[in-house]
């Protein structure tokens, strides 16, 4: 069998932006107190009141979402944590999210900051973006996202086998570079020798993508940098011309849309993440008393169009 | 009904290594493809050659090794990369594993490396340590882990969740704070004002520590420290002389008996890991050739009772 020829997950992506004619993508991250009567109450009726039952509803709640962002956005960012917390029903619930918005066209990145020496990462790596050993020397895909989120702490070691893996199978990763969260300054801004950690970090980044970068201009390694730090985000960008970065903390986590012009390099190159505010939009001012929970559709759509404008608003001013 | 008083992890961690009389503990990391092939026959005529016939091999083995294991030493290291790589089925027997390993009366440390934003990481400590919230106000024990290793990169947000979940569950974590890998040292060591930035988040560990120290003088936040960076680790016990070391490296990696010495306090508070070289001694010399796979039980115990006597050598130096 001849092989077929792997696309670099920067061209996919980046013409995935070009074609949607936005960087705005959705996190999956579904809270179950937080999803709509109709859907806990449908997923009850087929699983009882049971783990299982929990594990369908995020799943019936991520189709619905999928089926209404499929057409606006390039990719979503499935969050684990909120599917793992539910243990094996849960990671069924991820998987079949996964694969559910890949058949709907949509990239996946896989948010899970996974990290480990060589040898475990490795096991991570074959998982979301390869493929694990199994009987008599076959070979399984499970996840198969388009990239996943990694932490960096580790060094080359922990990053080694995910590269390999972009470069095999077209796959991407987004490396923490400044998290969007209060104490990332910690140990995140601390000054090595005048310069903050994350940009040594930034560095090590440019030298683990520098051998995938894809005929759009980009890396298959990007980086994360929070919507909260755009000041930082210039820095990074100096630092990472051809890096993806992947940037959550818009909306929720108090990013706004005027923050967002430094992650970017000439109006392209940046993902800019809104999880909360689209999926549970129904929950929210304004949206909560015009909709109500029966009619969350139209304020995932609302939000996320709404999203949308204004990131597009303000890339037209480069 | 009244609230069952809480045990300290630190004093009942601290109780088993007084009990068992050892510092060892042994790393629950199989390959499948190491698993000895009368277990993997027994997984696949329950199962046939599937996925699920991989992750019930995984749970077969570790019975099999717990059982062995659990008169030996105080705790266990499940690597949930080995398992999660199957997907739900292989996180049903990391869930059973661990169930299994505290049903034999052993600790479970989960070396799940997991890290994020707060809100987020709320997530995965309901899920490892505490409990997740379910049907109709219900709550739900899912791994029930007694201590999990935590990525530091993001700071305290990252960190709180878990700390939280120690003192109402009595459970405890393991942060990263030098890592076992030969590339540990690209941002670990990097110097911020003359200090390597693994002391910066050793002090931050004395910080979110101090309050969780139990009756026994150590604290339910510990610190990973490799086995292969015994200089490293003198540092260390300086900044956190309070702190439980859990030591991985031991073995395969790299690390002797004779480096253990600086990560103890007294012969107290460190925690020595051995995986492939316990789990699967018999794939490797001097047992290989022994035992063979139909004796992979004696190599198991020959190899720990070897360990076992190594570090009480050098214990007995103290």
């Amino acid at each position: 069998m001849k092989q077929q020829t792997v696309i670099s997950f920067a061209d996919r992506l980046f013409q995935a932006i070009e074609q949607k004619k936005t960087p705005c993508i959705v996190g999956l991250d579904p809270r179950f107190s937080n999803i709509p009567s109709q859907i806990r109450e449908a997923a009850r009726a087929e699983y009882g009141p049971t783990i299982e039952g929990i594990a369908r509803a995020l799943f019936l709640f991520n189709q619905a979402i999928i089926d209404l962002v499929a057409p606006l956005v390039p990719a979503v960012k499935p969050q684990i944590a909120f599917y793992e917390m539910y243990g094996p029903a849960g990671m069924k619930a991820y998987l079949d999210t996964v694969r559910y918005a890949r058949s709907r066209g949509l990239l996946v990145i896989a948010d899970v900051k996974r990290n480990d020496i060589g040898s475990t990462v490795a096991a991570y790596s074959q998982a979301y973006l390869g493929t694990v050993p199994g009987w008599d020397n076959s070979k399984y895909t499970l996840f198969d996202a388009d990239a996943v989120t990694v932490n960096p702490y580790l060094g080359s070691d922990g990053i080694k086998p995910f590269l390999d893996d972009c470069a095999t199978y077209g796959k991407g990763i987004f490396i923490l570079v400044k998290t969007s969260n209060p104490s990332s300054s910690e140990f995140q801004n601390l000054l090595v020798h005048d310069t903050p950690l994350y940009i040594h970090v930034a560095r090590k980044c440019r030298d683990w993508g520098d051998a995938l970068i894809g005929k759009c201009g980009f890396s298959a390694v990007g980086a994360v940098v929070g919507a909260t730090y755009p000041d930082e985000a210039v820095r990074v960008r100096q630092e990472l011309p051809q890096a993806f970065l992947l940037v959550p903390g818009f909306g929720a986590q108090g990013g706004t849309a005027q923050d967002i012009l430094p992650f970017f390099r000439d109006g392209r190159g940046a993902l800019i993440n809104n999880s909360r505010g689209i999926i549970h939009a129904y929950t929210q001012a304004p949206y909560k008393d015009t909709y109500g929970e029966q009619y969350f559709e139209k304020a995932v759509v609302e939000a996320l169009e709404l999203m949308i404008t204004q990131v597009r608003t303000v890339l037209a001013q480069t």
